[in-house]
């Protein structure tokens, strides 16, 4: 097997470089063969080789795959559709301790408390000049409305921050071109108390003259990413359910639908569907951001947190916001307009080029696909057909590029290649629809199984897509994998759409409910990737960096382990003087210094996690015990040939014993008689 | 592509059926072109082939995979290495609400309290006639102890039993050949008070007078399953490492490797390597169960768990278990022997014949393999060396067959296929070594990335292996996929084991560390399968099974919401008259009766998780708001067309408001006039 990965390494001419390319050859030069009988293994046997990767080569891209209802972000590698990581953002995950642990818990903070757990629905690429830079990644709480960032160097989520006066953060997070914004808006309107601030307590019969909606928009540091709320935009109460922005020529602007503009505050199925239709909002986020510079924004009371991972002490920190700026359109002219869109859309996504806006209505028989240019003739020559809120409402034609007809069934949302081409989700007909986006022809289906919501090509948001794969992330999956039980992961299907025909690749189960994803090409992730923290960066106030520096102290209930981890052993090992009721935490630093040297820390009966302490890092974990005993504790991780005997134990005594704190490093006893005289 | 997937099911002549054994037709006739120059890309197509399972297709086996840290058990599909599900054992799981709702908190409740996670290592399949009869899954909780039953008909754990007078439960579930008893052994020593039961308040400097450890023996129910702990052997204070039972003449015995025969109470990486000889323990489990039945057992008090998931509630439900049996070895002759074992042994695996024993001994040089007849001809000859404890240790040589010379560096495990040969893990020599159990040559040698542990070959472990395919899990991961920073999966590998010689197919990246598996073909599992719990079978107390029967109901500061969801709505939808500080607990009735249905039940800001609601079954969420306002609930999984519109309110009032408790099942409001004059 090495051989053959040498030689395979030899006939490769870089990283990533699939063994389609490879095979190809292989397949031509049997054609013959191909085009009998066994056709149809033939094309199966082509698709296999597209999406192998053979031991010890790498994937040609990392994806990253919302986890939705697990709140997690799911790494995979395209094209194997291999998972390879998952990133805790917004749930706890006791494999490594996050949000059990004492540095992570204050990233679940919330102004409604500790939150464990939220719905994440889209990861999105930081952005320079248009494009994925693989910097950060970006992804929404939908549930408690915030807004996380992951590190790619660390593949860490360092920050996150609660939106105020948000409820359904679904149309979120969008980053414009450069990240000078992530704009984040809410799926729900709710009562917004703009004395107090935050919530109001309103009846549900006064959904119409009460509620509102809000887009907040997220300031970004070029540098190191840290987001900061400036300001927010008061919308009408409708749903808000998706975003994107524009690019080229509509660069300062970003695009929201709305559904229920009904403002129906009781069952949405019947209530926010009779109006035949809603709106795409266009929003000039420049001119906005211009507004709130310039004195337009008023300010209200707010109570939202701010959760930041610091770099020396791999500690989250919380910061409690107490205000937040707000613009209202009416007072905003020029910032935002309505365009009327078929009922209840759910996907808008603008082209590479910029100028047509596609908007996916899940109710209507064709997708309108709106011109940028018109919208700006329209504005100029005030087009409009009345107004909401004060945000004038466009006349559909005046803004109206043309219509894909008869598309298919429940058109979800777009995705385009670097061709011209438009790929568009229908969740009823259970199929993609290839068009293309000048004639708005259409090229090509495919089915996809089943009930297809997002699809994802690589940078098929951007100005200029990789193309290449497409992934289909669908609904149902029912019969598509060996069974297991009610409960099924969500599906996802891998097709190539680099030749005029979409050609079905793979089917690849998904965590929880991926709702939209990213890719981007390896290259742009990988070489950044850190492999272990430096301990001498390692500024936690707990860290103990030399065995000889260990110790147990006593303060009041409280016992503090400060202790080390290196193969294969804890310092101390032995701990005595604990008791019954005293809260002990242990300090853990890992003085590994090398890639993939992490330690587990678990201590029996402790009515939380293990932590996981990567290479030079320090984690905390809480302990009270309940009952007298000798409790082992012991490296979860295997970590060597000896990884079973790196263990030690902590002697719990009852409350007001007079055992005293006492700790050892451990020295073996001498080597015992023979064996069988152990007795 | 359907037409490509017709094909290929009338040319597959049943279910599972792998791709290989067409593209071997393929391969070979165009046999020539591979021994030409593209001999290397070849062959990786040709494992291409081996592992891909065309969409549409259904992989050929179900493995099982502990997830070691993450307290969880992951399937894969084989020979795909697709992850097709991950059942929550050990570990909360905020994802489906496993451990966050009202229903399955139970399930973690243990003698220390609430135990949110554990260290699952081991995944076993129940039985029939030393078979894996695909009915359920057992599988241990390594820090706080634990054994656990997981349905294979619906893929849910439904039982958790608690193990007293243990600490690191690892070498276990052992399950007999007909699950007549589940073997759990102690990993750590502790001091044991046989007085007042549990563990004593033990200096550490008293280890070797006062430590002991236990194996348990827990019968399980034939018809249902359900466990129950029956006695306990309480044996020398060593450390108990691994676990493995006979077959065919040797099926009334279990055999245990031991460590820390030097009984260490520190730097046990020093102190338990000293010893050139540890035990490999051998216990006849149905002479032991025997004493039991026969009174030779002691009763010691104990306080144990032991936790059920009611079949028609769907509820978990704990009983607290107040004293355990024991037999002491020193009592009860024949029952238990030592054999002097290559120092630090960790696997011990026993061939499909039952005649020969495999230890593996990380320090070792060879691979010793014991004969269990010889083991029978020493105790009828009485060829002891001396006791420990009142256990006869054997003559080494009296019972060894032989060994493996020279087998490669930090042999771990060993498993067997079904053509008389084992295969072992070199953990510092990073490979497989394929060997004759015969006449123990080695045959071949594969290089696995990096540093295997476990390795599985389905059935491995039986008396008739499936053979075909091994899956080698690897503890070192490093540069096998694309970085993702400090914190790398684990990988596997998947290696055809059908020839003459080792063939590697693919490398997989597996959740956290899976530290055994088990695998079963596919249709021992699949046809089985639950696809949704029928609603006329709930007996929760708390169901509704009609939208009429929906309800909210105060009584003191509890707020009782009972009601359903139905593609798209929650009945009610609008609540009104909760107070801040009031406890809510939702009550959700999934009233689908359709595969593939849940409904995901979340409210903002709550304290919690999600929960997610299979058809036909209730589940309950706990919320105490801590603010006024307007809160929004939804349902957390895309289930149809109008799924976004599937959404509710809850208003909370302040502490003491005059709101009364008000609910409506929701009627939209009339169509209102043309869109462009809402305003």
């Amino acid at each position: 097997m090495r051989a053959l990965a040498n030689k395979l390494t030899n006939l490769r001419s870089g990283f990533g470089l699939p063994l389609a390319l490879l095979t190809g050859v292989v397949l031509q030069s049997c054609g013959g063969d191909k085009a009998g009988s066994s056709q149809a293994s033939g094309v199966a046997e082509d698709a296999a080789a597209a999406v192998y990767v053979p031991p010890g080569q790498h994937d040609e891209l990392y994806s990253f795959l919302s986890g939705g209802f697990n709140g997690q972000v799911s790494v995979y590698g395209i094209p194997s559709g291999r998972l390879l990581k998952v990133i805790p953002v917004f749930t706890q995950q006791a494999e490594n301790g996050y949000g059990y642990n004492e540095e992570t818990k204050p990233m679940l903070m919330t102004s409604h408390g500790f939150v464990p757990w939220d719905d994440l629905h889209h990861p999105k690429l930081s952005r320079t000049d248009g494009m994925a830079d693989g910097r950060w990644l970006f992804a929404n709480g939908n549930n408690t409305p915030r807004v996380a960032r992951v590190d790619l160097k660390t593949f860490e989520t360092v920050e996150i921050m609660e939106i105020p006066n948000s409820a359904g953060n679904h149309c979120s997070p969008y980053p414009t071109n450069n990240n000078e914004y992530i704009l984040a808006g809410t799926r729900f309107s709710v009562p917004i108390d703009m004395e107090k601030g935050g919530m109001g307590d309103a009846s549900l019969d006064e959904y119409e003259e009460k509620f509102r909606g809000s887009i907040s928009f997220i300031k970004v540091d070029k540098d190191n990413g840290d987001m900061e709320l400036d300001f927010q935009v008061l919308v009408p109460g409708f749903d808000y359910d998706l975003a994107n922005g524009g690019k080229g020529p509509s660069e300062d602007w970003v695009f929201f639908t709305t559904y229920n503009t009904e403002r129906a505050g009781t069952l949405k199925e019947l209530g926010a569907s009779q109006n035949d239709k809603d709106y795409l909002a266009a929003i000039n986020w420049k001119l906005a951001a211009k507004y709130a510079a310039e004195g337009k924004a008023h300010e209200m009371p707010a109570n939202y947190y701010h959760n930041k991972l610091d770099h020396g002490t791999h500690t989250a920190k919380s910061t409690i916001k107490k205000t937040v700026r707000y613009l209202l359109p009416e007072e905003c002219p020029g910032m935002m307009y309505l365009i009327p869109a078929p009922k209840s859309p759910h996907g808008i996504d603008v082209d590479p080029t910029g100028e047509y806006m596609v908007v996916n209505g899940k109710l209507a028989s064709s997708l309108p696909v709106f011109s940028f240019s018109k919208m700006q003739k329209a504005i100029e020559n005030k087009d409009f057909d009345g107004e909401v809120n004060g945000i004038p409402v466009f006349k559909y034609e005046s803004v109206l590029y043309g219509e894909v007809k008869e598309p298919g069934l429940g058109p979800l949302h777009t995705e385009f290649d670097n061709k011209g081409n438009g790929y568009s989700t229908m969740f009823v007909s259970s199929e993609v629809v290839k068009w293309n986006v000048k004639d708005l022809k259409v090229l090509d289906r495919m089915p996809v199984y089943y009930s297809p919501g997002h699809l994802m090509i690589p940078g098929g948001d951007t100005k200029d897509p990789y193309g290449k794969y497409m992934v289909v992330m669908n609904k149902i999956t029912k019969d598509r994998y060996l069974p297991t039980g009610p409960e099924l992961l969500h599906s996802a299907q891998l097709i190539d759409i680099s030749g005029d025909k979409m050609r079905m690749l793979l089917d690849f189960p998904t965590l929880a409910e991926p709702h939209y994803a990213q890719a981007i090409v390896a290259d742009k992730v990988a070489p950044n990737s850190v492999k272990f923290y430096k301990l001498d960066e390692n500024t936690h106030p707990e860290a103990v960096k030399s065995e000889k520096d260990v110790k147990v102290t006593r303060q009041g209930r409280t016992v503090k382990v400060n202790m080390t981890s290196i193969r294969s052993h804890f310092a101390p090992d032995n701990i005595e003087g604990v008791q019954v009721g005293d809260t002990v935490i242990f300090h853990v630093t890992n003085l590994e210094q090398d890639w993939d040297v992490p330690h587990g820390f678990a201590v029996m009966g402790a009515n939380n996690a293990e932590t996981l302490i990567m290479p030079g890092a320090t984690q905390s974990l809480r302990w009270v015990p309940k009952q007298a005993g000798v409790y082992p504790f012991y490296c979860t991780d295997f970590c060597s040939a000896l990884h079973q005997e790196m263990q030690g134990y902590v002697r719990v005594s009852p409350r007001g014993s007079n055992v005293p704190i006492k700790f050892s490093t451990g020295k073996p006893k001498p080597v015992p008689p023979a064996q069988a005289s152990v007795n």
